[in-house]
């Protein structure tokens, strides 16, 4: 498949994606879009100009919005029906292709469009989903005897987060302030987090309403699944050491999430679906699942310094997942919980086997014992003042790469 | 202060309260509403008869909407303003009163209308913040050494709930399934959860918007809090105590949470204003605050069985929480998380140093050790099929009522 539209081979965005977002174009007008290598598609006008016409159940311009809300809530037969005609549209040979006044008003350079939240999110959950990430946090805090808990390999451990504080890449931050109790002092004192840190996560976007009582078994989740995104859960590791005993993170993490802004379809990663890792015990009937759940996606974090270059600082992958993403739906729903459109579902920090895939500062540097060093000479235990942390994913097979693009956050000064 | 709508002396809905909530009139028609007595008042169509014309910064009819959040975001000049219009148009000798014609279209009976949900609740926190239910259940899973863990008295313990399955007093819901650990079991099993509960609570609404990166101090909570609800966070205690470590409550509390439609303004609640219990150690700067801070508001809570009586079975006062609302906010945002108009803080069950004064079945039956006995002859361990909870509160001082009404429901067997 060629288009017309040319990208280089490295592109994230190949025609084989098609992913969908929301940008601001010409500092003033919102809709929802997909991309192809550095160009940017205005959907709601390719609508307007009716190259959807064919489309049974997209009665209305759900992509003259401010997010993807309205259009993925419309289900997989459509989402699916719009990601094929796109595809259609962007071949070489296409009416689109041929019709360069149509082209001229809908295409956008990446670099001249604003990308915003593509989704609005009445409820995020994060998982505890890397066997290798909870062994390693395990270990640090409660030693290698009781490094995994007891529930661990029966239930996908998760929590509630905040959902306000999501925010699209490019959204840099304040570095927290909060209560922490520094090792061996009297007392907790109160001040700028020290330990700030990032999560390499994926999360995965619902698109249906639930009704409560009602669950999504494993079976049913892929098509509950619209797609997915890359997650950066930053965390403030000592103001979350101090606080989250009994009841679980909660400043620690609530200050910041950020979210790449494609959202990369489950249709565009079916080529990289895998096996997963063997669970044993073997897990309970609500748990058991068919088919290549897991995926393939290279993962990379950069750190770069305020003036310096990007250092890649981990490599991992989302495949290491011991729990996919239809167990972790089945069992948030085991027990009636409802679910909304534009829930955000993530995966917890994921990490490999090997020390260069560890997926957050705390582990790289082992609570701080064992320092990154950085190009221009400097080290680093967590996240300093300045310090932009950028993630990349992608998959690629057989000469087909689809990919994630990026999520970039700066951590500003405290307040 | 009389009105010219007559009304019980033990109306918890006095002129002196003027709630705000949302109903369906006539099957049909959705308005913001207010009650006194057993009368519901629309305050759309008093609005549109030009009652609240004087009044600055109301210049669109937004109680002419399905949740209070367009108003409530107007801000405490605007709502009080509002409220003691009301209160005015609601006296024996008003312009309203004489007007009969009015009266008869804008005033229906409680019984004819449905109660909606107040609010659309953009995120939920649940804190845990009397430290008598602390004790007590700290007591029962690590005894009474470690029964209060050493952050509780240095900040208000709190962690983010699930927003989508809140819903308003009459909703029933299923008793939820999911994975427990029986005592001595090698594995854990799934069923339908065996330890149903319930947690007697309050939540505050808040009316404003704040950016990231922003702090609301105690001195400033009390403008950012609309009003008050009674909250019931159900638990299953048994899916709880499997899942919960390290990340905390997850599907032992997240299928459902109920809350009164009534919301009582901070304003209806300041003749009740009493001292907080003294804070020992010393709380750090951030979470010291001035004045009466604390509220007299009496709670009971019942339990109905099938076709049986209520038994009072609870009775406690919100006075007896530890961290006040304005340390609960100051906390929450210290860190510069962001809040949203109709977000809802719970306090946390709401538990008294008395037996009879426990805020759930866990420990009014010492988890399970203790049944509770019913008027019916039958006991209680936890709540059972078919069972209505019921909690009431109401302060009331110097001849004045202001009360919550009810939140109510009821627990249907499994699905």
């Amino acid at each position: 498949m060629k288009s017309f539209i040319s990208y280089s081979e490295n592109s994230d965005f190949s025609i084989h994606n098609i992913p969908f977002g929301v940008a601001i174009f010409n500092q003033e007008y919102i809709a929802c879009c997909t991309r192809i290598g550095d160009m940017v598609l205005d959907l709601a006008t390719i609508y307007d100009y009716g190259f959807f016409d064919e489309i049974e159940g997209l009665e209305e311009n759900v992509f003259e919005a401010y997010t993807l809300n309205e259009f993925i809530e419309l289900g997989k037969p459509v989402t699916n029906a719009v990601r094929l005609k796109i595809q259609e549209l962007l071949q070489e040979d296409s009416k689109l292709g041929q019709d360069k006044k149509t082209v001229e008003q809908c295409f956008y350079k990446f670099d001249h469009v604003q990308m915003m939240m593509p989704v609005h999110i009445p409820n995020y959950t994060d998982f505890y989903s890397s066997i290798e990430h909870a062994t390693n946090v395990g270990k640090m805090f409660r030693g290698e005897e009781n490094a995994l808990l007891p529930n661990w390999k029966h239930l996908p451990v998760g929590y509630h987060g905040r959902a306000s504080s999501i925010v699209v890449s490019g959204t840099d931050f304040y570095r927290p302030k909060g209560q922490m109790k520094p090792p061996g002092a009297e007392s907790p004192v109160f001040g700028p987090c020290k330990q700030l840190d990032f999560e390499l996560e994926m999360g995965f976007i619902v698109n249906k309403h639930s009704e409560m009582g009602d669950s999504i078994s494993t079976s049913e989740a892929n098509d509950a699944i619209f797609g997915m995104v890359l997650f950066n859960d930053w965390s403030a590791r000592d103001i979350q050491s101090w606080e989250y005993v009994p009841l679980g993170p909660f400043l620690g993490k609530n200050f910041c999430s950020s979210i790449s802004p494609w959202v990369v379809t489950l249709e565009a990663l079916e080529p990289f679906r895998i096996e997963s890792p063997i669970q044993e015990p073997e897990v309970l009937n609500y748990l058991k699942f068919e088919g290549k759940q897991n995926l393939d996606i290279k993962l990379q974090v950069y750190l770069k310094p305020e003036s310096g270059e990007e250092n890649l600082i981990c490599q991992s992958n989302y495949k290491f997942m011991y729990w996919n993403m239809t167990q972790q739906l089945a069992h948030h729903t085991v027990n009636g919980c409802n679910v909304e459109v534009g829930d955000i579902y993530a995966s917890g920090t994921i990490s490999g086997k090997d020390k260069d895939s560890f997926g957050s500062m705390l582990e790289l540097s082992w609570r701080g014992t064992e320092p990154i060093h950085l190009a221009d000479g400097s080290e680093r235990k967590f996240i300093e003042d300045n310090d932009t942390i950028i993630m990349r994913g992608h998959a690629e097979k057989d000469g087909i790469r689809v990919g994630f693009g990026e999520v970039v956050g700066k951590v500003l000064p405290a307040k």
